[in-house]
């Protein structure tokens, strides 16, 4: 029995929600979060029921203990090294990245400690980041003989090609105000703010209409593969039926008799 | 009958050039530049004329009042709230965006106050950038219930993927001195230099070959959509047809001589 | 008999090897390093030894004399002005920057003094770039009627598209700090610094292994082609094969074990 099902220990993954707001917190402190296939698959499962729940409108992720996440669980993977068991850890965070970027509702990182290897491509891959000071990232896989691959295909899509190659090639840890410079996180704010300071963007954004933010999370990873004609062709598309909504009339309308919307959704 | 048809009101757009710069104003200062589709017609048909003049070296482009753009005009729209008419000033905007990325000319914007929304979407098109430090840069559809899909094409492609999205998704004004952190505009000057600081920089644009500059902005925006074996090989032609000009023969020797060239265009 | 045949003359190209590290100086200090035929074509076959010499694991390619590389050759090319000759050049150079891509060792720039036109697009080109608080990059082609098109290619996949069209259409040089800010450069250092800080990056690098250094640089050139799912689908295969080598498995094992690493290449 795993860790995962066992009953008296910790779940890996916890969830709390309170006013449309769904916070998920990695749960293995002692592993520094590191994402065991057991954890991976309860993240998958919460945000699977997640797209499907319209009643929560945006989604922090964070981590329990001194880290945010410490990457792949090393230890597992070497425990059953054979080819089938590697893929299907990078397959399984693969699709994780994937289900985040897909995620109808925005995703914001709320990070402290260390974010290193799949706990930097998580960052990397969640819509918005803010971060305490002594918060680090890096992408070590160079040190082990591990390059992160996998990480840097959502690193290189954050970031700058040569503060990507940086990362990926010397492997060393980069603080908040560094990663704040090349555009891996939105905020920087002092250890004791974090939580305030996500919790305030949560509650902001969770005020929008949950069916525009979905609208446009999906339309911006949409555009963003297009050239410049079909990119503008799809968007064009896309405001018009978004004008279309009962949530773009009312909202047009409070604006311009100056008053709050009520969104449908 | 239209404003912009009226013949005694303003209208929706002032041109004057001086010296092989065109200066566009969008002169709507009441509705703060909102563009209306008389305005998005009359910039349309500036730009076409434009694209056609090769006296013409360099485009400004400016707003009238206390803004730059406060984006699409929103009564207009909710006043002919059917599918057709929306779809309109989608493509409208969007052919114009386009307009300016295919304009032989280098594009400025010159911003002051606010440019949100589309009016966001135009800085983020232009080509250059100047903006007084009492500007503000926002994509605030999200808080109507209109996501801004159209100009997150023009966003991501200037900034970074988190700092676009933090502005689409909180929907929030950034000042000039963010904006210029994240790339979406090139020089913040005081208020009282702006009209100076985009003077200079659109001269110095304009005492180059205008051949040549069309020939750069044409190729920049092609070789962004391919892949790097396939921009090597467009841009190595591109190059080798630029050195059979006389002008590049004109500026090669000039320098080499230690003397100011003579541009045949 | 050219320069670089001549037995008495200085040869276009000087390499020097040591500890994995190769250095590579473009050795044309009275024609500031300018790319000349003979110096492409040795650049061409050193870079082409490299690749195939697994003892390598890292390059330095700098410049002799008071400038790093101030491009073409001018001269050279108004020489034998015709297209065929013209074309040779473009074509050569841009094989050089793609081999650099290509090559499966990191390449670090190190540069003083100018970097201009093709000499900006080396920087552009090479992996990471340390650079001396005297370096000035630019992109003068514009000036004399040769719009910096190839270098173009390099310079908008290494830094934002504002700041890039700033470079190519202005002509104008930008200093370290602002190189930084931009994204074209990993670090500025005091000049006396320079040549220790390149050294010691280029020792980081070369203790790591060579084989996945070079799983690594070419997974990030190709995954940045492909769209998010194909990437995922792509590297998720490429850290499986890693992760099969005895490098993954030693350095996990030393990791695990809180030891220093034994690479087999």
């Amino acid at each position: 029995m795993s860790a995962a099902q066992s009953p008296d220990a910790s779940p890996p993954l916890l969830r709390e929600d309170c006013d449309g707001v769904a916070t998920l917190t990695l749960n293995r402190a002692p592993a520094r979060n590191a994402l065991s296939m057991a954890l991976m698959a309860a993240l998958q499962q919460a945000l699977d029921g997640i797209a499907a729940d319209p009643r929560i409108r945006v989604v922090i992720l964070k981590g329990a203990g001194p880290a945010f996440c410490a990457g792949h669980d090393l230890k597992e993977m070497r425990a059953d090294p054979g080819p089938a068991a590697v893929e299907a850890v990078f397959r399984a965070c693969s699709r994780l990245m994937l289900t985040i970027t897909r995620l109808p509702q925005p995703v914001i990182a709320q990070v402290h400690g260390i974010a290193t290897a799949a706990g930097c491509q998580l960052v990397a891959t969640c819509d918005l980041v803010v971060c305490a000071a002594d918060a680090r990232f890096a992408t070590p896989g160079v040190h082990i003989g591990l390059f992160c691959s996998t990480p840097m295909v959502a690193l290189s899509r954050a970031v700058g090609r040569k503060a990507a190659l940086e990362m990926l090639l010397l492997g060393d840890p980069i603080d908040g105000p560094e990663a704040h410079r090349i555009g891996l996180v939105n905020r920087v704010v002092p250890g004791a703010e974090l939580e305030g300071a996500v919790r305030t963007m949560a509650e902001r954004i969770a005020a929008k209409s949950g069916r525009v933010l979905a609208i446009g999370k999906e339309a911006f990873a949409a555009q963003c593969a297009l050239d410049l004609e079909e990119a503008y062709a799809y968007t064009a598309g896309v405001m018009t039926r978004n004008m279309m909504l009962d949530d773009a009339a009312e909202g047009i309308d409070a604006f311009l008799q100056k008053r709050a919307p009520r969104w449908s959704a």
